[in-house]
């Protein structure tokens, strides 16, 4: 059985890899590519990496025939995308990697992001997608919310974490190293290789990064009572990766345990043995998340360190794991792509 | 079907390399590791992004049961390869990654190895491993020598000119630049990040680089006379892919048609549109190579670029490539991985 | 004595440039700073590295008091640097940075930066920048076009061995890579960080970059005839260094004797013993230009490569040089700085 | 006034360094460079960047004639260095770079170094070289020992604070990214461009950083009680630079004004306005140190981000301002560099 599949936003780099990823994606057929800005140019003319397929040529998202779509993957910038979303036919199943359906309160979304929320029913009906957490509603949903890239790896960590009831609620520190495709394929002078490469800095400091938005929704419906964290995002001179170093005040051999219990049989969220630490070297180009659990010399203190692909798992490998899970596939198809090291 | 697989040097590059491309293979199955001086440790203590795989534990090379054993890739240094090929039961078919059977003359191997080659008929009887020119033998061997990355590269550009006449034989220039994973896992100061990242530098200028015992035997061979191209390899800082620039006499648009004509059809090879180039970033992680001519605005000269991902196509996929002729597969089975950019 | 020094287009990456090197400079002082578009901000809000030195707030060019200024720098894009230069009174000397005074002749300028020349007369008045061949009219000068960073490091080479008569003129080729550093602070998608690290790739290939205008117009002055060479740029994955090597007929001797002639004495430029090759690496932060000859195997054929660091000695090192000689200071004033590496 | 310098360990990259500043210093003379494993070769050979320079042959450094030497830098791996200062002649002054003479005391030393201190007299002697800290003692010490690049970075941050009690002793993180300079010239895989480049992980996680020794003695003497703080290090993709993220529980304001009061009129160390966080891509190349405060959203947090250059400020430009102070010299003499960016 085949798919048949449209990606809305094909030009930026989530776009780019959702066609790599469905490239050698067992039963998933790529029937329309859309990007507004770019219509009328061959794919191979913004991304001369996809040379190789056979790709349709880029449309606006109003040409799609969306009666031939089963599934449309929406990789729009926020607020573009609930416009276009709420537009499309309710028999296309659609999994959404932009901001706009993550958030279920409406008030918390217009505080994060700014603006009202156009599509506030469709809000209520999108599932958040974090596999691993929400994978039954997400077999049945009609519209899937990606997680944010960070917001992934910081629940990863935390989440088994905070659900176990291991650790101390009101002291979470989040500190965490981003690569450079995060920000997307925009022209801003900090993303010049001359201005990145060759060092680091901190971003958003002291609260204000948007992806808090998920994890004040998501911890706190998960302990029940409100959870804040501490979140530093750092901006590393590298493409893909992100690495969270989380410090938590807690038994490390039970944090340990709450992280083994929660990702036992996981295909792609592993936890090292005790005391080693993962690397973003280890799962770039691939959907894996690696975690590791180390005690501090400071007695119940744990400092819990997770890497990711903040395109693949973090965004749209995540993406059609779930897509996976929506149209019956097996949920690791065309998902078990090694790491590309060195 | 499904074949039974050995890699012999597993703990380099190319090793690695080879475990990621058969670990979404169809018909591969790796049934023994060999890493002498790893053996007993499990390959994610040497791989950590290997970790997902179910793979067997490190051995030596002596301790493999050949008898299960399909076709055997073997990655080790030269001179140790041609040690332990010659050593291997009949039965088993090879693909040798090093330099070791490349060369059909075993006084250039001397020449350019500076050891007496310890397997002269081994020498002879081996293929040479650049699958689109020896597809025929390579389906029928039982020893397949892969190319040098550089040679591939160079071989890509130049054999479609010289086999139609269409350069002159006597000015040819390969300038080349190769990402740091072509040196291999060894330990040396120039090596360092610290030391190579951030800046460029030539190195076996004048004629000194062993790939040129390759472009000796394939050019003249070819063009039934001595032919000697200058070639001048750099290091750049970046760990996979090759560009190869090429300056040649002759028209620029005979050398298109003849690139066009030799690539008809290939899976893996793909001639640009006259005028436009390559880029290392767009074949990156794949198996795919990229030409692109243009004239100079000096008449009767032409620039040919070529880009490859030197630990792939030009070695470990090139490798499985054969591997698939060898076993009668479809060429491309587990080849078809798109780049991965960024 | 301590000069009162002016910077004309202070925004851009050779600006700051020229800023660190004064910073350390024994008799200039920064008495203006002027750009444009972001007049009225301070010069660590555009760049945050120099916050450590007390400078003036950017203005407009036309709000300097020139009377208070001994010399200007004009790092402004081309075009626009001829019409303010052309306004500037005459009391003020001039290093001019942008390509608008390179050429002497107005076709020429018109062939290959696609305008006509809006300051004919003063085209005629500038001396080329190129420090070790027009020190003396230099001296003298009112008004220096800084040499292109490309087209000094390729003089840097050719200029000997053309002037010495001991290579083939018809048969020169320059395969240079550049860091990205030389493209400026412009927005541009391939600059990002995310497009341009981990690999490279050619761009203005077949003789369209502009520097050949500099390149064509010097080589044939030398040589009294026309002289084409071939030049190809790769935009390397680095911020600073040009690697330019050079492929030329002729002894390899006789190619290294014209060099060592030609820079005896000279604080900045060194010839490596005969087969030792230069790294950008080993030049980057500095004024200095490493150059190493070897010869081929094929006989009378040498290469040649040089390395520089193209903001510093390909431009605003180059500059302040330039000023010191036309202020009557020591040559090498503010610019002993030691290479920064690693 | 001149003064002859000798440099013990001159070939790794804090020697490298050392070189590099006393290059433009008024009055250092280098004298005698020593390096016991590349005696006989000459600095150019070990470092080609330093070529310009007229420096002594590398000799062993028993062969220095010491009564000609006012000050030596020694900088050699820990254990070697107190064996051989403790044979340098009394009238030598010395500016340890090892880690030393960094512990006052000499079971904290063995603790975590993990070998019985050889020279426990004048580990009593030598003064911490914090210069902003320990300026008085360093001016009449004969022996200064450099503090570790992380511990400085560190210490910037937290010692005010401490110092003036304006956080919580017993919550205090420490998160930090090093360049790989840190690591030295040292040959291992994961320091390899093909292991470093395009990712980033944690180390020495849990408190076993030998780096923490120092904070536990500084920051405990400080307070007048034991405090111990939780670190964290990540090695990072970039050659220089140190990023410091720290998390302390204390009033935003108050942790301001304690590091704006610590700095004020210091030429090195510039506290950024409240908000602002600092980048190690501004930093790189120079002894400067930024440090930018910001609030959390949870009241009565802060975070401070603090940057500098490991191999400058955090090193070998520590000790040439060291240096300074113990010859009668202008602090800033040689320093006052500006960053190298982009």
């Amino acid at each position: 059985m085949s798919y048949s599949i449209a990606i809305i936003g094909a030009s930026g780099y989530t776009g780019a890899e959702l066609i790599r990823l469905i490239a050698t994606h067992p039963s998933f057929e790529i029937k329309a590519l859309a990007a507004n800005s770019k219509a009328g140019l061959s794919m191979d003319q913004v991304f001369p990496h996809l040379r190789h397929l056979d790709l349709p040529e880029l449309v606006t998202w109003e040409q799609i025939d969306y009666s031939q779509i089963d599934l449309a993957f929406c990789a729009l910038p926020h607020k573009t995308s609930q416009e276009v979303i709420s537009q499309l036919p309710a028999t296309v199943k659609i999994v959404d990697l932009s901001a706009d359906f993550r958030l279920r309160d409406p008030e918390a979304y217009e505080t994060w992001y700014g603006n009202p929320h156009a599509a506030v029913e469709m809000q209520k009906e999108a599932v958040y997608g974090l596999t691993e957490f929400y994978r039954d509603e997400i077999k049945s949903a009609r519209l899937v919310a990606g997680t944010g890239c960070n917001a992934a790896t910081g629940q990863f960590v935390l989440r088994p974490l905070i659900a176990a009831g291991v650790i101390d609620l009101d002291d979470i520190i989040l500190d965490l190293q981003c690569g450079v495709s995060g920000a997307g394929r925009s022209l801003k002078e900090n993303l010049l290789h001359a201005e990145l490469s060759e060092g680091t800095n901190a971003y958003a400091v002291g609260g204000t990064h948007r992806h808090l938005g998920e994890f004040d929704q998501e911890f706190s419906a998960l302990a029940g009572r409100e959870v804040k964290i501490q979140f530093t995002p750092h901006l590393g001179p590298f493409n893909r990766g992100i690495l969270a170093t989380s410090y938590v005040k807690g038994d490390p051999q039970a944090v340990l345990a709450a992280l083994k219990a929660a990702y036992e049989g996981e295909p792609f969220v592993e936890v090292l043995p005790f005391g080693q630490t993962p690397s973003t070297h280890h799962v770039r180009g691939s959907n894996f998340c690696h975690i590791g659990v180390t005690g501090d010399r400071i007695g119940g203190r744990a400092i819990v360190v997770a890497a990711l692909d903040n395109l693949c798992k973090g965004s749209s490998g995540q993406a059609v794991q779930n897509a996976n899970l929506m149209l019956g596939e097996a949920e690791t198809a065309g998902l078990m792509l090694a790491p590309c090291f060195p």
